[in-house]
């Protein structure tokens, strides 16, 4: 194999056929990959199934605590886990820019290969697509995933379970994943301890559901941050709800950066946080169970929905104000994810 | 809607909601859509499903006979009617350039919307990226799509029920799609009447599949063309394969192409051409079934499956001669998918 990617890795023939045996079949490893067919047959189970795809085209591809595979497989997984669902299947489609690094690849490759484990999905089927030079940059992937899902988690994912009183929970400090991105961006580096927080999320959400199925509604906080899920599930069941700016846990370093480049924390992007919504009296036991998790070691109460029909979302500041959050028009830095 | 994407389209925030109301829930029209959670939900039949995902980059994104949206629509269910699944739900990604235009992606979303509803499947799920100007070029889609299956079906996309004596039919003439592209490419322009054959197949295969279950194996012949299936079914299968030259339908506008560039149209791309393998005495009604369908009225045997087990490919000639053909390394035309 040569060292870097050519065109003819992207033509369908002997090159691209080698570039998968040695590369994605290995490192995937599973036996729907090895069949080289053009879908891949898979056991349905019976009943409800959850479907979603995500792009990745995240800059700079390495960065602190991830890199853009690890990003692919864990955004995917997370997406069917605050559905409900356990996720079980992958494909991956990979769309690569001539020039580009096979050792870089293979990096990315066995980072995914290594996620996907931990998560307990397979990456089943996929496709490389190669562009000439100065037609992408360097790689993008696009993940979707395939998961199956009970009937009593069905109306996790849409919000129909919201109810006044519910408290609104997060696994852990909000930020980082942005920070880190930003901290590693080749125009801007500087040096901070902080790192993504990039995870699959789905064994410690499996946890949750086991000890409260009464759980009204997940959604993991990526683009657009804490701030824009709330604002979403506000403005979609039509309920108040509130957050309690002192409660919201933010690491001291992701607070000084955002407060040198004048970012709001609240909208930063997450790679492994989930926003979950639970019934009052359930909150206590969702909290230890997320204690218990080393992915939930910060978990903590940020809000409630309260009991007006506003479909508005109020920041209690520290300083005992309050503040009308309000989706962001657009983002504070593109290339995220 | 402004004219142009920016970069605050891919942002999740406000902008990229209604980019999604306004376009995409809006064309493609489904209840999975409207309902904007995190993944769908869709019921599952019993037994087996077909999952599958391609990228397409294709170059020019308008090109005769279709744009990069059907394209990628078509690409996706045939690879699961191929496998003999019923093609239902796609997923679609965009990874789309700053300064895109926003009439053209309207176009393509309908282009997508109006080839969904001719195959029969909906659009359910999907993600939109924006990257900065030069990051990639105009607009990537990535569709998967998921199929289910009826057990007899089951080996169709393996090659394992092939057999001594099996023909080998194709449904109409070859190198379409790659002519039609080469002819659209900016640098290379030139006046042909040849249009790309880029169709779903879905409903065609059907027909087949009911009229003849034992169809032994299928698969459409994309990148690389017809040479690289059938290569890769003689590798697969271990037996030997036939293919009679002067059988295989090619336009003559599409052969004049060919020849003034070299190319030879065996290995040039379609992307509305399905090889199918069909035991000796099933193959005439196969053929008249195709016939029946606009999609396969220059549907004709172009070979054989061997007594022998060489799993080589030879070409019979219109002069008489015998070739090998092998898979090529590379392919003639980057970008053609």
């Amino acid at each position: 194999m040569n060292n870097i990617i050519t065109l003819n890795h992207g033509s369908g023939g002997k090159v691209t056929h080698d570039l998968i045996s040695n590369l994605f079949v290995k490192h995937f490893n599973n036996k729907y990959l090895s069949a080289s067919t053009d879908s891949s047959i898979i056991d349905c189970e019976e009943g409800q199934m959850a479907f979603t795809s995500d792009g990745y085209v995240v800059d700079p591809i390495f960065f602190p605590g991830g890199d853009i595979g690890k990003l692919a497989v864990c955004g995917t997984v997370n997406d069917l886990a605050v559905s409900g669902a356990t996720p079980k299947y992958l494909s991956s489609s990979f769309i690569l820019e001539e020039g580009f690094s096979i050792n870089d690849l293979e990096t990315i490759v066995k980072s995914m290969a290594e996620e996907a484990k931990k998560a307990g999905v397979s990456i089943i089927t996929g496709d490389t697509k190669v562009v000439p030079k100065g037609k992408c940059d360097k790689i993008f992937i696009t993940t979707s995933g395939v998961g199956f899902i009970k009937p009593k988690f069905m109306a996790i994912g849409e919000g129909s379970k919201v109810k006044s009183g519910n408290k609104l929970i997060i696994n852990g400090t909000l930020g980082d994943h942005a920070i880190a991105i930003l901290s590693s961006r080749e125009s801007l580096s500087f040096e901070t301890p902080v790192k993504s927080d990039c995870a699959s999320l789905n064994h410690m959400i499996k946890k949750v559901m086991d000890v409260c199925p009464e759980v009204a509604f997940m959604r993991d906080a990526t683009r657009g941050g804490l701030a824009t899920v709330v604002c979403e599930l506000a403005s979609k069941t039509g309920y108040g709800i509130t957050l309690y700016e002192n409660k919201i846990p933010i690491n001291d370093s992701v607070m000084a950066i955002c407060e040198l480049f004048g970012f709001d924390p609240l909208f930063q992007a997450n790679e492994g946080k989930v926003l979950m919504v639970v019934p009052d009296e359930e909150a206590d036991k969702v909290i230890a169970v997320l204690k218990s998790d080393k992915l939930g070691i910060n978990a903590v109460i940020v809000g409630e929905v309260t009991g007006e029909k506003t479909g508005k979302v109020i920041l209690e500041t520290i300083t005992g104000g309050k503040r009308l959050i309000d989706m962001p028009a657009g983002a504070q830095l593109p290339r995220i994810c």
